[in-house]
């Protein structure tokens, strides 16, 4: 293994021998002396060459690098071994390497096929060089650390992880938006939430699990927080009485992963992105569906739809409402009208028209949907007509109901909702490793 | 939420009121005096009731307990408020809980659907009831042990965590058991293996990258090993001189995941599977693929295969020496020919027919392939030529390598494998949440 220095280390090291690796920048290719400006995944530094451009006959070595630096594209690959100098007046952090060696791993194409202010679109079709961008780079490593703290918050208290199948038999929820596969003799399906299989969990007496995997729908949507694949991120625990126990569970999740976030790259993300990570106070607010229509009102805002359901810039006004009156980030909206939650939410006791839900906005847009499950099958089956769903086709999901199962509930959350909100940009394709969409499967 | 005390704590704690939750295993409803054994997800206990047989006109609560006991049946799940009691004489744990309150969550049908005995594609059927058996519980509590290992090993080694997309516009490696999906007005393909977008991690300046993850095969084989969908375990690093700083990052990552599994569940493991959980030493023993066939012609076995490749039974022949020679579970079989390779491992500077790749063996089965890459692109068109592929389809591939890239390498590795070898259990079904094979994919 190459023994490099990461360029965010060099600065606290002394002067001295160094091997740094990384991609080529810019080149100022100056008549007698020649900067490349050297990028790694961690930061950036001036590389600089006493240019010798003619052969005297015991300069060959030298002559043959300054030509291979005059030739060096933008984006290759390089590794350079010099000496690395502490100088207050180079601007790029205070530090220069003096070069000693160079070797090019890969040298770029001439035309790097995107810039700086290429569209959306053109910088996905070249999504593996705009991930070069140091922003881009911070996005993921926020996201790593995000998805660390939540697994770590997991694993403390005792959840399992689980690995459900993501092909199925039949839909997991709705026949809508469900991708087909030709599966040997027969027909599969890709699962569009794990939904199904973690509630088996809960009749399996696994008590608390968790899973972060891969979920598909075959969404027409061309939204900023539509994707036909997206990471899901799912609980679901027994034994809860309500929806309050997720939630509870919930915000002392999002509490560890904004928490390690801002204690890792808060001061990165600030100068990145001019975003302050805040850790929220748990207990997040709650509103119920009913208040959140009547706060919009009063707010002079009528949700244009006719399911009750609250609508983007509904759920925008609201976020600002909560923001403005508690100073949070986050919301639960809770107790949804049945009409306008899947069959398998149990609803009040005392009001069938209302559920054991919520949904959870961060920054005014929706990222998660909870709630307690209908775990009594006579009832489970009933709802389940009522949605004008055929129990036939649901029997291996109402297997799970019939040979003792534990109250129980839980959510599931896009995580690429949660790091595009966190970071306050516009789409989802800014946060996606590589999105797909109805028209975008390339590369 | 229920505040339940979990079974596996009730010993640490001083006789008194208790509230424990989960489901029926036994019931023995004798005349004077009625026994429920309650199992949660840590353990069981055993649960006692005076049986009160008649009404007196002043007990109808405690005769209703009683007429609820009687009617129990394996699998219920239920909640015990009670009187903890420490009592030698009880053979679980020397604890038993005077019920005072019973609440049933969720009565079972009468007839659990498999027995202890039944096959496996009986359990496999009943997956949920199946994985109620504390052995299966602790297979997931170790794999999520293990993980856990893995992901903080990665986090502390500066790893970015990638969610690669599983739709693909063309094939990862090859056209064959290849899943083909309806997608939109075309077709899509699930992914073989994130192979092609963790090298995409590489270019993208990422350096050091990892994924957990489904990956989908459409191999019709029914062996022990092999599945349509399976978890896969990826890193890949940027900067490897070969396929050796690969093995040494591998095995660091086995020592801290087996490390993490002994401390965490060696005993339990050891009581349920009669298996002592070995941390291995690095290095890992290192045999050529053509001394792997020496080794084996001198133990007398010839492998029957004619590409030059280990059959399973040389795999475990080949394991079987390493253990008594070096007393090492793993054993990475290294430099395959090329022929059994596929187009992007990189070969041998001073020898085209062999490749810087390897397997990793465990307890004699391969649970991993590793390599480092090529990264010249005109080498790897050739390469991809040479093996009958049309570079046409693989453009979008080919261009990760156009824009500048590093020397790169990683490996692949199937979790359930791991699971099975560690816990020496006869196939993948008993250690895979929800199994999918050809004829599978319920529930």
């Amino acid at each position: 293994m190459t023994e490099r220095t990461l360029v965010k280390n060099l600065a606290a090291r002394e002067d001295g021998t160094v091997t740094i690796a990384g991609w080529v920048e810019t080149v100022r290719d100056q008549k007698k002396v020649q900067f490349v400006i050297l990028r790694d995944e961690t930061g950036s530094v001036q590389v600089v060459n006493p240019a010798t451009r003619e052969s005297d006959g015991t300069n060959d070595a030298a002559v043959a690098t300054t030509e291979a630096i005059s030739g060096l594209t933008t984006g290759s690959f390089v590794r350079v071994t010099g000496e690395l100098k502490h100088d207050e007046r180079v601007k790029l952090g205070g530090i220069e390497v003096k070069l000693a060696s160079l070797e090019v791993a890969s040298l770029a194409f001439p035309e790097p096929p995107i810039a700086d202010d290429s569209s959306i679109d053109k910088r996905l079709d070249w999504r593996f060089i705009d991930l070069r961008r140091p922003e881009q780079n911070l996005v993921f490593r926020a996201q790593t650390t995000f998805e660390h703290a939540l697994r770590t918050w997991w694993v403390d208290n005792d959840f399992i992880e689980i690995h459900t199948p993501k092909l199925m038999a039949s839909a997991s929820e709705s026949r809508a938006e469900l991708f087909e596969i030709e599966y040997f003799e027969g027909k599969a399906y890709l699962a569009q939430s794990p939904q199904f299989f973690k509630q088996m969990a809960q009749p399996a007496g696994f008590g608390k699990v968790f899973e972060i995997a891969p979920a598909f729908r075959a969404d027409p949507s061309f939204t900023s927080r539509h994707a036909t694949e997206f990471t899901s991120v799912d609980a679901e625990i027994s034994w809860v009485d309500s929806h309050e126990d997720v939630m509870a569970m919930h915000e002392q999740l999002l509490v560890a992963g904004l928490q390690a976030v801002k204690d890792k790259h808060g001061d990165a993300i600030k100068a990145a992105f001019d975003v302050d990570i805040v850790v929220p106070t748990a207990p997040f607010p709650r509103i119920p569906l009913a208040e959140a229509h009547e706060i919009l009102k009063a707010h002079g805002y009528e949700v244009p739809r006719a399911d009750g359901d609250l609508d983007p810039e509904g759920e925008r006004q609201l976020s600002e409402h909560v923001k403005e009156t508690y100073g949070h980030e986050f919301v639960f909206v809770t107790d949804y009208a049945t009409g306008i939650r899947p069959f398998y939410h149990r609803r009040h006791d005392d009001d069938a028209s209302l559920t054991n839900s919520y949904d959870l906005l961060f920054n005014g847009v929706e990222i998660s949907t909870g709630a307690q499950r209908e775990h009594r099958v006579d009832v489970l089956i009933a709802q389940a007509e009522e949605k004008g769903m055929d129990p036939k086709e649901l029997e291996f999901y109402l297997d799970f109901f019939r040979h003792g199962v534990p109250p129980h509930g839980g959510f599931g959350m896009g995580l690429q909702r949660v790091m595009m909100l966190m970071l306050h940009q516009p789409s989802i394709r800014e946060v996606t490793y590589l999105f797909r969409g109805p028209n975008r499967l390339l590369p």
